[in-house]
């Protein structure tokens, strides 16, 4: 049943070009994904409005895309040389290779041997490539695995280029890249995934609740989020807190957002306060002052930090799986309107009827300027309904006879298959309303 | 003169947060770019215009956004892995390495030694890595060179998936990366960048003209997107039409789009029709079946294909060096208001006066749920102008004492500092008239 429902995701996801499976014509690769029509759609709903919500209508929180690549330096400073790193063990007999972390058996999984293992040998993540022409040690880089760090790399220049007082963060969405020995679990474990981050700084506590505060407003931060903007149930979300020897020497406090994905609870988001340890690697190992001046009393210092890291791909699988519905054999994705790839499906009630044709195309490239709207005159209208609702369309709207003498159309709702007569001249609005008006009622300041 | 307009460029980007020298404070490296927070909203902008005007707003034109790691074999049958190289000379005496084939003089430009050269060597430039733990051949992975590749790997999968009609496109924003030996130019040649692609797909011609017309058509969308939605002036932009002996051997037609950077008539945008090429040679490398069917005739075929390349940071540049003035020794960016950072900048004309400090804050706070908005209140209105020209800000909002009486303020513009006196209660509808308004006048249908 469990796996009987992430095969009807990832199945209807390729079905209706959400996701598919990267490379396939040569064989795939390695559990790589490629976002089709209606996932890339899905994917930019989601960054977009998480950029709306934390950067645009926020005054103290500013953006930064910086470059996948970056000077090695980077990750000696921030122990990922050292550090980012799996146990590998090897199968003797088939050489198949696992995490020696996440081994729960002495037999091996893929050829069923046992007790055949090689010595658990310590394995970096990161992707490494070399810059220019020759493959020499010096010329190595490697592809960010998180995208924190550049953050932190260019905390310096941001302060120096803009006029934001701490506290205030720094937002970044970007791809990064993990080596990992098993991906799995369609788009959970992937080598490269995309991170939405903020650095969140602040002025040294004086005291542990000063960053308690600051850490429990952004608690509630992600948990607004995941309610009202990606539109998650909350009851299949918890919070772990990471116990002191699971977590980074150099964080007091570490929450880990569970979701309760078909093939167990698992993290999806981060929460973490990282104390000044990342300002002041850089610092040590730049040899560049990082500090903060604060403009009123003229302290320098190195700002606190809380990181709340969100997942790209991580939210995608889980807005599909909350949304995943099936009602009298027939699937219906129940997405928050603001997610769905298209907002509206535009129908003629009949494809052979001009006048009808006419006046449907009418509405559907008007409203096609400045929303996703899709067009279907195949088959009858119960066929078009039910494709729109296996996409996730949250409105339909149906041109008839009656449309031609009293200018309204029909708008079907897809969760409930309710149906309105909407003036042609207050579509927009109403369709506008209803958007605007779904799952997020949050105003930010 | 000209390298000094680049050095302003340069600058004006650091100085405000645009553009900062990637992995500074570790030395940097090799001509990569951080986008600050100006700089990744004028990109986003950017890339969303372009989205909204090739994808949403268009019927037949669906998007992808697909793995940058891609199977190797899709290198072999691009061609990539064999030819897409470039000619590598080193210096004997300092042993600087450059392009043969952009070899202008016998001597080095790096140490001036004269005729001392290794012979050429063909590299590629494509990066490399290893996928898992081993580095071994097999495992032999690269970061894809370029976006379109994934389009016809994808190809038949959107066919598949969605209702999608010949004529169509396919359309992907995304990173690629290129080894490039001696990158240069500020943005302009970067080892990695992101590029907007469309795959165009048409039915084999019968004639030339059949692939001409459409050839035509994308020529014109082209133009029109640089004029429209770029907002460059056209007169620094001209065609080239690439000889038949430097073009690819399958393209019957190329053009290249130039730009007048201060370092040269460059190239920033390609169109060309690459016939049945790239869906071929998947077709032969793959073993798939990749063709078309016609749902009408049921005759099926390899479609043809148009392809409009546009390079994301190459935009970025040319947008800057044509938005970049001087007056009177102060720099005004005029930006095409779409495309600026901030819509607006909100001012108290005095910081010390609470009344007009909270009138000017709600107006200010209202307006950032829906735009992009910045707020001021240091040192004088001149200085301020001043700071909001500089980043190409198009508009200025002032509370003074009269818009407590008349709830009115002013609104001063960017390109000629003309002032006009606009009703609080108006405002939003005023910029957004404004904005809609700003140099993008077409329609597409």
């Amino acid at each position: 049943m469990i796996d009987d429902l992430m095969q009807k995701i990832v199945a209807l996801c390729k079905r209706r070009g959400f996701i598919y499976p990267g490379s396939e014509i040569y064989g795939g690769l390695s559990n790589s994904w490629d976002y089709g029509p209606l996932g890339v759609e899905l994917k930019n709903n989601i960054k977009s409005l998480w950029w709306k919500r934390f950067v645009q209508q926020r005054a103290n929180i500013v953006g930064l895309d910086a470059a996948l690549i970056m000077n090695p330096k980077v990750w000696e400073a921030s122990g990922h040389l050292a550090n980012f790193t799996d146990p590998l063990i090897e199968c003797k007999k088939c050489h198949f290779r696992f995490r020696a972390d996440q081994m729960d058996a002495n037999s091996c999984s893929n050829c069923g041997e046992k007790d055949s293992f090689t010595e658990s040998k310590t394995f970096n993540l990161m992707f490494k490539t070399f810059i220019g022409p020759a493959e020499e040690s010096s010329n190595i880089a490697y592809f960010r695995p998180e995208t924190a760090q550049a953050i932190f790399v260019d905390f310096k220049h941001v302060l120096d280029t803009t006029r934001i007082k701490i506290p205030f963060g720094i937002a970044q969405i970007g791809k990064a890249f993990r080596n990992e020995i098993t991906p799995g679990n369609f788009l959970f474990r992937v080598r490269e995934f995309e991170q939405m981050e903020i650095e969140y700084f602040f002025a040294p506590p004086k005291q542990d609740s000063d960053w308690q505060e600051a850490f429990e407003i952004w608690r509630k931060e992600v948990l607004s989020w995941i309610k009202d903007d990606l539109g998650l149930d909350l009851s299949k979300v918890s919070e772990y807190e990471v116990p002191e020897d699971s977590r980074a020497h150099y964080s007091k406090k570490t929450i880990d957002f569970m979701f309760e994905f078909p093939f167990g609870i698992e993290e999806l988001y981060g929460l973490a306060y990282r104390g000044d340890f990342d300002l002041k690697s850089h610092e040590d190992s730049s040899g560049q002052d990082l500090k903060y001046r604060d403009p009123e009393s003229g302290k320098e210092y190195l700002p606190h930090v809380i990181e709340p890291s969100f997942g790209v791909d991580r939210s995608v699988l889980a807005v599909l799986v909350d949304a995943y519905s099936e009602k009298d054999g027939k699937v219906i994705l129940k997405l928050n309107p603001k997610l769905a790839p298209y907002k509206l499906a535009v129908f003629p009630l009949l494809a052979n009827k001009p006048e009808l044709v006419k006046l449907a195309k009418k509405i559907y490239l008007d409203l096609k300027e400045n929303l996703m709207v899709t067009w279907d005159e195949r088959g009858n209208i119960g066929g078009r309904y039910a494709t729109q609702d296996e996409i996730g369309t949250p409105f339909c709207v149906t041109v008839d006879f009656q449309s031609l003498e009293d200018a309204a159309v029909t708008v079907r709702f897809r969760d409930d298959g309710h149906q309105e007569r909407v003036k042609v001249d207050e579509l927009e609005k109403f369709l506008k309303e209803k958007l605007n008006g779904s799952r997020n009622n949050s105003k930010i300041s």
